[in-house]
């Protein structure tokens, strides 16, 4: 047996009871509200879990990157939603060569990204499914109107090897009931139509606690992050730091000063995502300390606030702002059971940037 | 012949040209300042231009971390120095194997780092070169005095297996002069204690041009990111956006509004490094465009001041913020003499996260 003290430092801890918990949860909140689950991948990027979601309930998985979707694709996932604009004859052609195999659709925003699919995706017989692509009030990617929606997806109908699959979004955290509207206008308007909408596919593990409220207009609901959880989850109200399932394990290097702590795990392990908070990450071992900064291998902490201040050679476990992109930074992980390493696993899909 | 932009992006572009350029400028500073130039690698993490910078005249290379040191030691490089406290005994024993194949030294900053080292390495015939690490302004790691920093010198030579090597201190940007007049007192301290002071080792991109200032207080300097430069080094007055040598090559995927471009490179490929800028990179086909925003996969172009605007499909270069850690997250890079392929190169040191 071993302790997860014994391994070298920085390295990436996956508690399984709490991600087998917070996968449980979402799952059983999910069928409570009548809505279907496909989880991200991103967040963890491993076959392992993207399984035992799909065990669990899931309809099938989430990805973000066509490497992503090869990767879970080998690994046996049948039902995949790339959730990414394809643009270019190179990516077509692997989005192809997986449509060949396994269920996958995608999405597009453009009527240039949808003209580009149907030179791909020519066979009527065998159809490529596009949900229209909307922004609810994201800012990123997106139509910008209802309207707009039904012409893409008119487009989308009115080309062969193409079929409507739906409208996606990717709502901004907390304006879930604005999401919530903008696809309920458009739901009328495709209604009056007479355009029907197969599937209306939302997600986001911040507001995942309201998929009920998110039912009321979306049949599925896509949360990444909700498996593992972190700082920025426990911020937004959707988690508590006992939810947090992966820890960044590091060693106190240095203690120059009474007030300063350096650890050997900087932005090359937690990455320098803020996302609009204060510091880096929460120091299960030490509340009080505050990550104030990093630089690629160092971290850099304020343990004033301390009543026990951490000792050169002492292992502390942060819980990153925000763990997707961690699993990211590191060839493997290792998962545990208590303080007991279980199995150490390759990040199948790390790196996976095309 | 492969035209770069036959490549599937998001990919890293290495500007050869402009990569040896650098280089070269950088070595003949040093020789000028009369300086030994001791580059690290953590911006380039290949033995190819590792090598390339010995042979330019660098006097061995800098490494980060144990993994970073093996891998360049396994490619060939024989002078080495890790500017990381090493903490730990299994840390200690792969520092030690390396110590018995090449020339490696490293750094301490505490009498518990030195008590360490002191245990694993016993032998007085083959001893381990130390420098005590000085915190000159950084805040980072370091001791805080020069008084300090003779005591640890002192520690280290009382103890058989280890040998005092010098100095050693990453200034903080544009602070060299402070730096340089903190290790001038030191060498005084040092002097009239007659402990003798093989070499001071300083460092740092952004003060690289000061080189011949800081040959003032210092014998040797370690510079990573001036062999690619990146936005930051533009805004810190050390390179022009001419000397960049790394891009990251993006695909515009989305136009949803007249003002909004998205690309296909998000945190996953720039990184969320700001390092005190506005902005996550510099578009080199749309100059004016601000890179307003990065989720993981998503960039989000604001081109709004933008005469012409980019189309879906548009291929662009992007200058990150920060080149070091976007060689990290990318598992190869293009290597390109003007707009042509030479070589796809595996990032040998990436993800060497301990």
């Amino acid at each position: 047996m071993t302790h997860y003290s014994e391994l070298d430092t920085p390295a990436v801890l996956i508690d399984l009871d709490r991600a087998e918990s917070n996968l449980k949860k979402a799952q059983d909140a999910a069928n409570k509200a009548g809505i279907a689950l496909r989880p991200h991948i991103k967040t963890h990027k491993l076959p392992f879990f993207a399984k035992k979601q799909v065990e669990l309930g899931a309809v099938g998985i989430t990805v973000q990157k066509l490497g992503e979707a090869e990767v879970m694709a080998n690994a046996g996932l049948t039902d995949l939603l790339l959730t990414f604009n394809i643009i270019g004859a190179a990516k077509r052609a692997r989005l192809k060569s997986l449509h060949e195999r396994v269920t996958i659709r995608t999405v597009a925003d453009s009527a240039d990204c949808v003209a580009g699919l149907g030179e791909t995706f020519t066979d009527p017989d065998r159809p490529l499914g596009v949900f229209v692509e909307c922004d609810t009030g994201m800012g990123r990617c997106g139509v910008q109107t209802p309207v707009a929606a039904l012409d893409l997806a008119r487009q989308i109908s009115a080309t062969p090897g193409l079929v409507f699959a739906g409208l996606m979004t990717y709502p901004a955290a907390g304006k879930y009931q604005a999401a919530a509207q903008w696809l309920a206008d458009a739901k009328l308007i495709f209604l009056e139509a007479e355009v029907e909408v197969p599937a209306i596919t939302t997600g986001g593990t911040p507001d995942i606690w309201h998929m009920d409220e998110a039912a009321f207009a979306a049949t599925e609901y896509r949360p990444g992050t909700y498996i593992y959880m972190d700082r920025s989850q426990v911020a937004a109200g959707a988690a508590r730091f006992e939810d947090c399932a992966l820890t960044v394990l590091a060693t106190v290097v240095s203690r120059p000063t009474e007030d300063r702590a350096i650890i050997d795990a900087g932005s090359k392990a937690l990455t320098s995502d803020l996302l609009g908070l204060v510091g880096h990450g929460h120091v299960i071992e030490f509340p009080e300390a505050k990550v104030t900064g990093l630089s690629e291998e160092h971290g850099t902490l304020d343990v004033s606030a301390c009543a026990t201040k951490p000792n050169i050679g002492d292992l502390v476990r942060i819980i990153p702002n925000h763990c997707c992109p961690v699993t990211n930074l590191f060839d493997q992980v290792h998962l545990i059971r208590g303080d007991v390493l279980v199995e150490t696993m390759a990040v199948a899909a790390r790196g996976r940037v095309s």
